[in-house]
């Protein structure tokens, strides 16, 4: 039977990543210095390869998004396991709150009246909060589409958006929508993600900041 | 572009699940009636077929988990995010409770007093509840290991244990222990897994119950 290493609580973490590392070196992957910390958290946090030849990041996006966080901004997911997973003492340290709206009765009840999705109609209690936002998106496409429609007609602009919601019906066009616009984003092209995966881009942005 | 379909909310879900089915017959791959819910949940949350073919059920593990949530077994997990994802209400109409002991002060300061991981004390913890637990494991191995002792010597039983942590050191080896023993289980063999596939297994024997 497989042999267990022995580990100090903490020491996996440091293991985990030297191993990846390893792998992606033998596959071949070389990844932008700037990306590292995010693509390697993703595949610490799925143990999936795959994105790091799927996730896609604008012109400088980690520097951007660091220094949103720096600047107080806020967090806004689409899933409550995502505001579970970010790391929000570290978020706190700058200024910055992390919210989801998705179990807000309010925005329950606009939603049924307008036959849309709590993710579209939490979007818009989002871009009420007068403040740079980042939005991580792990679950919904239609809060993706939300974005994308306001960036299209300017009423409100998203500081940052991390695409990555998972699944088989419109995700992959709704992350094609935000690959397209000049807002500053990282995004995971294809089906794949979800909320672990947008935590942990969250995290791999603010733990450099943490340290 | 590629085009977004219309959909009514609510309806993403039903059709996401046609074009899982759909993808596994065109791999030739069928799942067991009894495991469907479970191995099409997990791949709805992941959007990555591998599950179908790494997810191992020990005989008759579905059916005797919802007995067990039948009966009022509580859930116990290793992360905050699962516990943030596992449908509470669902669980609480048969008098179960989840709970996640990771952020308990206790549990930290007898984890750094013995040097042993915060995972291992909870597991302690939860196996003084004094009702029967179901484990969901998405994150550490030591958890697992925990348990595995557990079950070796005798001095706690878990009803059922959900063995799905994710990374790259110990968690295959730990998955293959708790495999071995008569302990009812859902295993994912090999690196993936995570606090979203842990949830997305205890929804899917949540869910069916709930109907």
């Amino acid at each position: 039977m497989e042999k267990i290493l022995y580990c100090k609580p903490g020491e996996i973490e440091g293991k985990s990543f030297e191993i990846i590392g390893e792998e992606l070196q033998k596959r071949g992957i070389v990844i932008p210095k700037e990306q590292e910390a995010v693509t390697k958290r993703v595949i610490h946090t799925t143990a999936d390869f795959d994105y790091a030849e799927t996730l896609v990041f604008s012109e400088h996006a980690v520097e951007k998004a660091r220094q949103l966080i720096l600047e107080g901004a806020d967090i806004v997911t689409d899933t409550n396991m995502a505001l579970a997973g970010i790391n929000k003492k570290v978020l706190a340290r700058f200024g910055g709150k992390a919210h989801c709206f998705m179990a807000d009765e309010t925005v329950a009840s606009l939603a049924k009246e307008r036959n849309v999705t709590r993710a579209a109609v939490s979007m818009e209690f989002a871009a009420k909060l007068h403040k740079p936002v980042i939005f991580a998106v792990g679950n919904a496409p239609t809060a993706l589409l939300r974005l994308y429609d306001y960036i299209q007609d300017g009423t409100f602009l998203p500081a940052f958006v991390i695409g990555v919601p998972v699944g088989f019906v419109n995700v992959e066009a709704a992350k094609e929508r935000i690959l397209e616009t000049s807002v500053p984003h990282i995004v995971n092209r294809g089906r794949k993600g979800g909320s672990n995966v947008a935590a942990a881009i969250c995290n791999a942005l603010l733990y450099e900041l943490g340290r």
